[in-house]
């Protein structure tokens, strides 16, 4: 049976750059467009090019893509000509190969917003449609507030949509711009326009105001648009818009979407898509939400004891598509919760086979639950884990002792002896092989300066660590206030790529950094096979 | 027109303890259950009694609630009676209104997971359901994997459900439990179903794993079922529960439900809802997700300049519900992007007027960007930037000038003046009025330090600060690395109950905590008028 093609129109950075919390760099929209390309969307939005020296430069030298490249501005100013317009002269000068004009839908916003006549806005639509096929490129019409228009406005709001089609736009984009719409609405409206204007040139724009971006785009397919528009992540202003990656699996994952259509992304690029939406959140800072459909790193977790026993008898039990197609893997969470089947499987994972009926299994258990209990969390330090598994199990090489650490940090302000930062000092006392070491180091902070007095004389262990670069920190304290409890999840990555978690708890930052990156020495030098 | 009556289910205690990352306590328990009873939910389920100590801990004392209170458990084990099942027994003598049985309604799993004749499962369902029916409770029945179920053998999906309903169970739940089913399916099955059992004794248990846990309740609703079971915030499993926060705005803000439906909650508790979702992510020590829908922090903001003075003109515009309806706010936020009118309407919100043409205007925007740039971020700090703004103005007192702090963090391992903890000590030293005072303090770490010294001595304005709580504390690290630049955000209160942010931005953690603190207090005395 052949398969319909449908299209998806990444909006990432465009709508994407209003998300509360997100500011782009030049080199970010480089990377993510070059990430989304790789992907296999069919439509990039780069941003306003004229309305922010960013995206101006960004357009400036477009980056080379198989996904068509688009602009997004306005249809031309009321009372002017589109030849005469700077900002469609900015759009149609643009570097990119389409052009996406917005325009508002509803009579009461052209009267109100815009303070401008209905026949004016849809003469702005068309002349500017117009202007942009003259000039060879693709246009595409976002109707702003398509789906309020339409039930206040039904016959405006469905002008504007065709007056665009008649005048040679790609693509009608039906956008559901406060995000108010519900799918059932979404899909009988849709269904109607589709009467008018073919399906295969409709698409859909939603907004997450109600929790439901993705089954209003799922909804407005069903109704008979090819389009489907969104962002990476659910980025976006307010809510954020549609969740491309949920809807990317969804779309080849589900056998009613996976039958009927077919899109840019391939069941291989697919196995690339945890990764790819890591790798924005990596980008932008932003903590990876732990329970995003397919690619939260929880979407495929359980802890409960049953659950677990039962995930592991059949994945089908609590796995609605396998983990692997999504590039995303099943977790069996180490935690207060989990049984001794759930730690053999972790550790299994972790290249440690231990068989059930092992005695050390149940003191590890003990170990797992009176640590979780202090405050640590294994679920996303897998290498404390693993070197709090071979502690029990007797394995772990005896490397070297700590004896002392201590850091100061130091400021003064106003007049004699003032410093712009505060600088810090750091003092760690090994004993290696029976010889002490001590080291000290000045950092920018006190656990910089620390890392480095740590790290710099590991005597014959040295040049295991030469290549350990710290990736990530994290501070998380509990219970609110200064006099709570901290938890530092700290990341390392070495040369070959590897990457590994490591965790300490205290009450005092500090002294849980330093708990967490000697794990990570330790770790590393297990690994390298230091003996 | 009379409505009819809806059913909220909350299962936050129960399938909500199953998120990644969160362990209830008993004191948790009990207050999120006064907290779901003071929303308006029909049903709170309280968790597994005799399935771990917390459970039994907690329905031996239960909580007095408006809500029914329920047990979960499963119904009768293979080859026993109930009168004769030991988990069946916990529930009946549990201190609760209704039972809720867990049962498989997918014939695979019968098979397979329970390794069960499909004749003894539906027997279990009855034996289970009479037995809490003939002791007096209202019984419940979770028909687990039914949708799968359906697909793979409808007439025994269809059995179980019928076998519950005539055993008397007053609630056939039917349950999504892997989360893959998609809203359309759900809402034919559902409305098949119904033919077969009235509506008013369905319900529905969907899971988030599509992305569409929202719209999966809503169409079982448009299908016919008239329970719909949640957690708040969409705690849960994997990708979670569905979101009763947001379940419960849509049912009550969008005409499609509020007109044929009415439930528990009322018009007025729904202004409670967005302090109800910051409150349980309180409790639980999780950072509120900005981009909730509704009660987010960002659900109503707007950063960008044009949409921004169009939600001042127009609040329609941008906002499908008013933020007030769900207790939330407008926020037009002061950030790289903010023009001129976002900064006057914040500096209003937060009590400061100033016109549009003031020159200061200038000033104060060129000093917001310079600081986004280094690093800080003035969203969640509002008294940072109320001082900032009143600095420029040239309103901000001069309270006292710091001279010099620092901290020293020491420990020592193995035997000789070993530590249990790493101590640490802090010197801060101030003058006020020309009178230097110098102030050490002990703490458990660092920033604790830091903030006994700085609020120990502040002379004549000491009896202004002594109700000052540190009631949060957050780090964010940029570009990775300890060698990355800080981000502290602190939250206050006092005794009055007001709660205000601040932020500090250095590579040095204490440095940034420090500069945060010291804006804390300083808030604080302008507030209280100290001069």
């Amino acid at each position: 049976m052949t398969r319909e093609r449908l299209t998806i129109f990444d909006t990432t950075l465009r709508d994407g750059a209003q998300t509360t919390g997100v500011d782009f760099s030049l080199a970010d929209k480089r990377q993510i467009a070059a990430l989304l390309d790789d992907l296999g969307v069919d439509y990039i939005e780069g941003g306003y090019p004229g309305a922010n020296p960013l995206d101006t430069e960004f357009f400036a030298k477009r980056p080379q893509t198989k996904a068509r490249f688009a602009a997004f501005g306005m249809t031309r100013r009321q009372g002017r000509s589109a030849a005469n317009d700077p900002g469609v002269a900015a759009l149609l000068d643009a570097d990119c190969d389409c052009v996406t004009f917005v325009a508002k839908a509803w009579d009461y916003q052209v009267r109100v917003a815009l303070r401008s006549t209905l026949e004016d806005n849809l003469d702005g639509i068309r002349q500017s449609v117009a202007a942009a096929v003259a000039r060879g490129k693709e246009a595409l019409v976002d109707c702003e507030h398509f789906f309020d228009g339409y039930k206040d406005n039904r016959d405006y709001a469905l002008c504007c949509a065709i007056a665009a089609h008649e005048a040679g736009a790609r693509w009608i984009v039906l956008c559901d711009t406060n995000g108010g719409s519900q799918p059932h609405e979404v899909e009988r409206i849709v269904a109607e326009v589709a009467r008018v204007i073919p399906g295969e040139r409709l698409g859909i724009h939603a907004h997450d105001d109600t929790g439901q971006a993705v089954a209003v785009s799922l909804a407005a397919l069903r109704g008979g648009v090819r389009q489907i528009q969104g962002a990476l992540n659910g980025l976006g202003e307010r809510c954020g818009n549609a969740n491309l990656t949920t809807i990317i699996a969804n779309l080849l994952l589900k056998s009613d979407y996976a039958d009927r259509f077919e899109i840019g992304v391939t069941r291989e690029s697919l196995t690339g898509l945890t990764r790819a939406s890591h790798a924005l959140d990596e980008l932008l800072n932003r903590a990876p939400n732990r329970h995003a459909p397919y690619v939260g790193a929880g979407a495929f977790a359980t802890k409960a004891g049953i659950h677990a026993s039962a995930v592991l008898a059949d994945p089908r039990t609590y796995e609605h598509v396998p983990p692997e197609s999504v590039g995303n893997q099943r977790r069996v969470l180490v935690s207060d919760q989990a049984g001794k089947s759930n730690i053999v499987a972790e550790l299994e994972r972790l290249g440690l086979t231990l068989r059930k009926d092992d005695p050390r299994l149940t003191r590890l258990l003990e170990e797992v639950k009176e640590k979780e209990a202090q405050g640590y969390a294994f679920e996303g330090a897998d290498a404390s884990f693993f070197l709090l598994a071979k502690r029990v199990l007797g394995e772990l090489p005896h490397y070297f002792d700590i004896e002392r650490y201590s850091v100061a940090v130091d400021r003064r302000f106003g007049a004699i002896g003032a410093s712009d930062d505060a600088g810090a000092e750091a003092i760690v006392k090994l004993r290696i092989d029976g010889r002490s070491t001590i080291s000290a180091a000045e950092g920018n902070g006190p656990i910089n300066a620390l890392d480095v007095a740590l790290r710099k004389d590991l005597g014959k262990y040295q040049s295991f660590i030469e290549d350990v670069k710290l990736v990530d920190y994290r501070v998380r304290v509990f219970q609110g206030g200064t006099d709570a409890v901290t938890r530092v999840l700290v990341e390392c990555a070495d040369a070959k790529g590897e990457i590994w978690s490591t965790v300490g708890v205290s009450p005092n930052v500090v002294d849980a950094s330093f708990e967490a990156l000697v794990d990570a020495i330790i770790y590393k030098l297990v690994k390298s096979g230091a003996t």
